[in-house]
């Protein structure tokens, strides 16, 4: 069983928001234990108009967050044997640039030697340092490439600053999909005889995790949006912010330009599954965007099939079907958001059901097909992200 | 075959446009033949930005919107027996308040006046005064119930001005709930002794047939948006703003408040059949709404198929059997969104694509069951519209 969505803050991440006084930051609250992660514009707005006992803004940070031993534990809990852990959002979107490669660096670092506390139970997706200039972001490309347990980077849909969409991160893209991992060489030839069909990443250079923070602007969730607590933005801000990214690649082309670009989607494709039939029809009844050199020269339906897989994050068996049908059966890896949607009411150390409805609804949906579900828990996951 | 999503506007409501100067309106570009139609704001924005030789912003408003004629022919191309007509968006939300009664008396009249000229063709969706006062949206509701074509009221996600989860908006939601429509006598009984278990609107009152207008603030479409034409407003703006609302009424508790309130959602629920389960499970983790009284006593998955239609426009196979799965296959109904999305590169008195995408998808996902196909191409129509 392999656990491909999974997030942890290094020690020198925490301190980094504990130095912060904008989100986002870590605060004490008097009266709470755990200080608390602010993340969001949102948990910020609207706590004057929120009911009387309502928590303090963000979530706690339990050692779930932050402790190697925690994961290992929870991994140990449900029964996942590894995991490929990344750094929680927002990343290094926000570092100075003057700082941002620096910082990329240590946090790669880090990553590198936890994985290496735990030999083949672990692996990562590495941080770019997107606010540095491009030079020093291709350099950290090269140096994830070179790390033993990397498996690709997880990435904003800040991009640059003005999204996935904009013509600088391209010789990033490329960088990314040229880049050749300290690991491939084996594998790839392991992959070449094994004769699978996954066409999926297994010799292609990191692919990105591609992982939403931003949301929705807040006017959408309109004058009520503090009774709802955080859902509104996570349940649809979240999986919104991620279609519209991927959208405006395909708009521009990127997977014409970098046709090797390999991209894993956070929460299995936002929305994209249920709207790419929508998106198509709209694209092909523009005037504007149909016509001639400016229509995308690969369908959307085939981008979602070559340049796309998606974790298993969706909790429900209709959503999680749509997404089997999108990206095809070799390309859906299971994952469970940890260290976020801890149980409320009982305890934190036992089984999370934020895990339990996505096993659930892989179960339902794998039917009795033992295969099926043996690559969506962790075959597809080894053969993608070529893990040992 | 009936056509529950296929709009008009009456030759009153284009007047009414054709002396605004801000959107909603119809321009005149010279060397255009047709006036263009501008609803959207993101129509009017980036024009500068746009590549040279662009068409004139918004649509051309040909006699596809306003021709009684031409829709009769539309729906003969297409093998349409009924439909069920709204007045397009944005309906009557900019209308001043103290105009708003009167000019919504006068469309839903014409409306009806329009139906009898084809008897059993053609039904309506009658629109609501909502910029008016409460007693005036309220009278309305009843002008319509009187009216022996009018099937429901065809809604917006702003409501008074505040959204579907404005608490000033239940006394709307119970006259529709309530409503008794002039046809309702006789289908009634006929329901109730055909032993279906559709269990669906068809006793109800007048259902809202909800669809989007608004869309999504435009920043989020990055500053590259002019060159991706209407593709992103329409294909991602316009699902997630019928998602939000929805879900901004589901955390009101407007469904527990107003348990017989049935919602046909356009172009199949948005994104709903997706996230759904994502929205169940952040309000499970979600400290400030799962506790106590807060939290709505239906789960969402009991809304979907008890208090929800959903029409079958959504261009994909995945995004039906999505659609399918969610409301269940006595709730699912085929409509066109006639006369949006004309073909560019034929004929258009010819069959259009944005027709056949629908189709497509339907034979595909009903496979070999008629009575599915049935169902979804008319007979549930028939049934939860009470179409004689």
């Amino acid at each position: 069983m392999v656990d491909v969505h999974t997030h942890m803050y290094t020690p020198e991440y925490i301190k980094m928001l504990e130095s912060r006084d904008t989100i986002p930051m870590i605060r004490n609250y008097p009266g709470y234990s755990d200080p608390r992660l602010i993340l969001l514009s949102t948990e910020l707005e609207g706590l004057d108009s929120a009911p009387q006992a309502s928590p303090p803004p963000g979530r706690p940070l339990t050692k779930h967050f932050s402790s190697l031993e925690q994961k290992i534990h929870y991994m140990d809990t449900h029964g996942i044997d590894v995991s490929v852990v990344s750094l929680a959002n927002p990343w290094l979107d926000f570092v100075e640039p003057e700082l941002a490669a620096k910082v990329a660096e240590t946090i790669n670092n880090d990553f590198s030697s936890m994985c290496a506390r735990y030999p083949g139970r672990l692996y990562f997706f590495g941080t770019l340092p997107v606010s540095a200039p491009l030079d020093d972001i291709i350099a950290s490309v090269r140096h994830l490439a070179s790390l033993r347990y990397c498996r690709g980077v997880i990435m904003g849909t800040s991009g640059l600053g003005k999204g996935l969409d904009d013509p600088d991160l391209l010789p990033v893209f490329r960088a990314l999909e040229t880049a050749t991992p300290a690991t491939s060489a084996t594998t790839r030839s392991n992959s070449e005889g094994s004769g699978e069909d996954s066409g999926s990443g297994s010799t292609r250079g990191l692919p990105i995790f591609l992982h939403p923070h931003y949301g929705l602007p807040t006017s959408v969730w309109g004058p009520r949006a503090a009774e709802y607590g955080h859902v509104l933005p996570l349940s649809i801000g979240f999986p919104v912010e991620t279609t519209i990214a991927v959208a405006r690649m395909y708009l521009a082309g990127v997977f014409d330009a970098v046709p090797g670009l390999l991209l894993l989607l956070a929460h299995s494709g936002g929305t994209l599954p249920f709207l790419a039939g929508r998106i198509e029809s709209c694209v092909a009844h523009d005037g504007l965007v149909s016509a001639g050199d400016r229509r995308p020269r690969k369908s959307l339906k085939e981008v979602l099939r070559s340049n796309v897989c998606l974790d298993a994050v969706i909790y429900s068996d209709v959503g999680l079907k749509a997404a089997i049908e999108t990206a095809g059966e070799t390309r859906i890896m299971f994952g469970t958001d940890h260290p976020f949607f801890p149980p409320l009411d009982r305890d934190v150390d036992g089984v999370w059901d934020s895990v339990t409805f996505n096993t659930d609804a892989i179960a339902a949906v794998m039917n009795s097909s033992d295969e099926g579900t043996r690559r969506v828990m962790g075959g597809n996951a080894v053969d993608i992200l070529r893990l040992d």
